[in-house]
């Protein structure tokens, strides 16, 4: 196998203010992974022996319920770290990660996080900031849904989705993945049959297009305005 | 001034594996505070000079929003840490701390967080756990305004609370401190009147008891089957 090289890794925020002999250090310990296209990264409440970072594609994290709901908790894009269960002080995965696309990442064994934690400060401190916008992202999510319309919280999580892996195309920004209305329901607490209707309106009034799992936004501002409680009620 | 002594933190679970000496040096860089009922421990958004640890009564961690929305992100309770902005990568607070009664606190300036991590590694072990289990709490909430009705919510929002800070009581298990209608409104994505129906419905079924800033839980049990969507319509 060909060694993998610190370039993979060098340039990305959670490796930020590492030095290079630490890098090698670092990517020497990697294994690279394909991940297809449907295939699971790591399973919720398995031992998390892994922990890894997405070099390409897009992976979402969903968690189930006790009672077979789904919920989508987030995608993570190509440079992000995921599977970070020792950051979390737990030994199991908190969710389920599925490849939403094919994809490339690199894996570390869990237990050289507290080495890496305490042998390079940087990257201690870049992991916080990682679990710190998490958490942010959650209560955002919580007060979203506690005062905000579904129309709302929906073109809030369009808006969210282009700028994390907006692709620009001749008709408009599209999300750069397979998106499906059942997966945008998920994170936004609805139901199909409100993101459908919600869509619809939308495409009608010229703001969005969607597809079989596809979804562009023609007019970012005016989803904006949406977004923002002062759309017209569809 | 007299010194603080180190039986004031030793056997908290956020100090677990930590030396007798260690402690003594973690808690001579401490400074006691007293903040009385209604006090603002912390404000959101303002410099997080301090990270602070709750001695003694409970905190209400508030957030604000841009369009004047408030939502109870969480209680905090005795020998729990607060204000760890450092822990989320941020230099300023995420919420605003309001003491729910009067209130005993523990604070250290933040910069010595760094060298807390670096230099005991159960510490650090030990706040990835907090961090871990607060974005576990932040996600589940997230499940539960998808997925369950709102009696449910309640009903999972006073269990955790009786939970975390229950007092038996001769009526049954009381929440230790002062909580209004309000409140479990914001902590559960709901209104004020759903809220004053569900606590009215249940006290007529002797599920609860609840006054001005008082609730009591009369049946913990028949309140889990509510918590599961197994109660009946109310």
């Amino acid at each position: 196998m060909a060694s993998l090289d610190r370039s993979l890794i060098a340039g990305l925020p959670v490796f930020d203010g590492i030095a290079a002999a630490d890098l090698d250090r670092i990517i020497s310990q990697a294994r690279s992974m394909r991940i297809a296209r449907d295939q699971l990264v790591f399973e919720q409440e398995q031992e998390a022996h892994s922990f890894f970072l997405l070099l390409d594609g897009h992976v979402r994290v969903v968690k189930s319920t006790p009672d077979g709901h789904e919920v989508t908790v987030r995608y993570i894009s190509p440079g992000e770290l995921m599977g970070i269960a020792s950051a979390l002080g737990r030994t199991t995965y908190p969710a389920n990660a599925i490849a939403a696309v094919d994809c490339v990442a690199l894996a570390w064994p869990s237990q050289l996080w507290p080495t890496f934690a305490t042998s390079f400060p940087s990257f201690s401190a870049n992991t916080y900031k990682v679990v710190g916008s998490r958490l942010q992202d959650a209560h955002t999510r919580v007060i979203e849904m506690s005062t905000e319309q579904v129309e709302q919280r929906v073109a809030h999580a369009l808006l969210k989705l282009i700028k994390q892996s907006g692709k620009k195309t001749e008709e408009g920004i599209m999300i750069d993945f397979p998106i499906s209305r059942q997966d945008v329901a998920e994170m936004t607490g609805t139901t199909l049959h409100t993101v459908s209707r919600l869509l619809s309106a939308w495409e009608d009034q010229g703001l969005v297009k969607s597809g079989r799992q596809r979804v562009v936004v023609i007019e970012p501002h005016r989803l904006v305005v949406v977004s923002e409680g002062r759309g017209s009620k569809s």
